[in-house]
């Protein structure tokens, strides 16, 4: 029998205590034994529920009991989130967490943290909510150089712009609607404006090289200025817009972007809808692999956070070798890198269908006064020169 | 350094060496040591290549040799796979395969015997090629209660069904198209008749139940009366026929099959096109997932190969666990299974319009002659009992 506690109350936090009871056989099987949770962290006390009596509020209980063997710490943000990981860790308890922002931010501490003292700190459900993708980059796609990763990686975005796509909602009618659901925060900041992602797609990117990329210098675009109309021309086009994160690896220069994309219906993303997740790569031997599935919500998630307490109850004090090291990954210059352009113009501009060599020229009906073109693939840098000055531009969104 | 021999240098033997040597630096950082391969078993000589000076002809070189501590089998076949491997094991070595042949039929007890010497025995590239499918069952699915499992899993059929779909091929020109790849061999059965398929859902369904999952007792159809007027409908009704392997699990009862389903547009599956692979999962918990890759090829399944080869090299002496008991899983007798099926019928057979709640008639102005229906869903018991003695039906397909 192995004790542990579970640091909030909150969504992910009941579902990892409600999914430990539902799956109890299976999960044992698994782990070889049972899991008991001995305490739960939290502000509020839950009279009258199940969870009464395993309640506490100070962490120093669970810190100071040598019967706890693994701390889930699935509260959120970073303080004291990272406090408590590294109080967990020191006192010889091994760490499951949920928890993207503590990842982001301390990953590599903490990874060296558990080595050193021979226990594992484990974040599969870190990013892409239930989908298993920590552990096949770290245990599978590790034979390969990965050339490229990118994801659907934010449930809220793609809800949001899967509402427009097919309700044909402006965005702001569909991000209410997100909220007025619980998948999008009254203060949506950090997911609509990438920031989200930002995060996933640098924790990815740290595991796939083995060094820290910073998700702060990861070059950034939300969905804010998305509109309905941006969102017509894309379906008349044969595609859908997505917020993705990408990290490109060019012959060892790494490139790291989060923005909207127009995605062709000839693509396997194209098919990630509503809150789901996808997460593609590219790796030299394996060629294009693709991992989707629930990108959020309470028993998904609490699914990968259980694997990740299987894990470490089948490896109590042995570590499970993590490549992220604190050095940081250098990223190049973004305006460097490559895409192709989807450009919505005022009709009276004429230049903008003679300064590319157009892929695409597209005029919808319902919109006399503007056209829209595809460009070819150039540098951000050639892009944005050769629209300088350009007052006619309506949006600018890129296309794969 | 670790020292391995590879059996047989075939297309997976020498991309297994070719992904060694590609690669050598980025599995080194992962397995932690240098890899050399010491040996290659195969009955020719291959004078002039680099391997020429590690051949030999003779297995107990290999199998003598203290220094081998890996054996790779992706010769195919059960015999003397299945002798080699056991073998390998009794000597002290882990074996890594390819060999959805030899894990179907010797799976638990090689497994039991690597358990049993503290070795291992691993099989990612038995299914699904390159996919990491193996790992993220064993590791990351083993939270849940997995209701359904349903993959395409033969590059060969999705080639030949692809083709048929995209270019109005008729099965035979297909096929004949799909041998001059090298994509079908001479006696295509094993893929065409779903054998393969059978194989591969077997040992999927086996490692998720943790019992023997016998492919001789799947309910197994093939492809060959697959014809491309059978596309033509599944194109007009916005479906694509492809080949499934499925384990359903309901409420413990387990049922299983290989069939060729006509796949609406709506689902993930209908994009996995060509020689790729696919594979959805459905848990209590997570809800859906799915795994897409190459589902064959010389260097994706190389690259799966390799990473069970750093999975031995940093497990020497150390089993990892697999759950797959020799005691064999009951399977459900498939009769009373259910399905929504397509049924094709000559035009004068006014019946088939009222005997079933139609779903949908369809009418295609080239075959004047005939019309097809959906049916509700119903058991296989019911439908059969249905049209019995109709001898008017020109195909059935199972729908999605």
């Amino acid at each position: 029998m192995i004790k542990i506690a579970v640091l909030g109350y909150g969504t992910i936090g009941s579902g990892v205590v409600e999914a430990l009871d539902i799956n109890k056989e299976v999960i044992k099987e698994h782990a070889g034994q049972d899991i008991e949770v001995k305490y739960v962290l939290d502000l509020r006390d839950f009279p009258g529920t199940p969870i009464e009596s395993k309640l506490v509020h100070d962490y120093d209980v669970i810190v100071n009991d040598p019967e706890v063997d693994i701390v889930v710490e699935v509260m959120g943000g970073t303080h004291p989130a990272y406090e408590y990981a590294k109080a967990a860790l020191e006192a010889g308890k091994s760490v499951a967490t949920s928890n993207k922002a503590l990842v982001a931010e301390y990953g590599p501490e903490l990874i060296a943290l558990a080595r050193e003292k021979n226990l594992n700190f484990l974040f599969e459900a870190s990013v892409g909510g239930g989908i298993p993708i920590i552990r096949p980059i770290l245990r599978s796609l590790n034979v390969d150089t990965i050339h490229h990763i990118t994801g659907i990686l934010n449930g809220t975005t793609n809800y949001i712009l899967t509402k427009m796509f097919e309700e044909g909602s402006t965005y702001e009618e569909a991000l209410k609607d997100a909220q007025a659901l619980g998948y999008a925060e009254a203060d949506p900041t950090a997911d609509v404006d990438g920031f989200d992602a930002a995060r996933k797609i640098a924790i990815l990117s740290s595991l796939i090289y083995g060094k820290t990329v910073n998700f702060q210098e990861i070059t950034t675009e939300g969905i804010r200025n998305i509109t309905d109309v941006d969102m017509k021309y894309a379906k008349a086009l044969g595609k859908k817009i997505k917020l993705l994160g990408i990290t490109y690896n060019i012959d060892g220069k790494i490139y790291s972007e989060v923005a909207p994309h127009m995605i062709d219906k000839k693509h396997m993303m194209y098919m990630v809808d509503d809150v789901m997740n996808g997460i593609e790569t590219h790796g030299n031997l394996l060629g294009d692999t693709m991992f989707y599935g629930a990108g959020a919500g309470k028993l998904p998630t609490a699914s990968a956070v259980v694997s990740d307490i299987i894990d470490e109850v089948k490896h109590l004090h042995v570590n499970i070798p993590i490549k992220w090291d604190a050095e940081p990954m250098v990223l190049e210059d973004h305006t460097k890198h490559w895409s192709k352009f989807f450009v919505r113009v005022d009709a009276e501009c004429e230049e903008m269908k003679t300064c590319f060599k157009l892929e695409q020229l597209t005029k919808l009906d319902d919109y006399p006064d503007e056209y829209a073109i595809v460009t070819e693939e150039l540098t951000f840098e050639e892009f944005y020169s050769k629209i300088e000055g350009n007052s006619h531009i309506r949006s600018i969104i890129q296309v794969k």
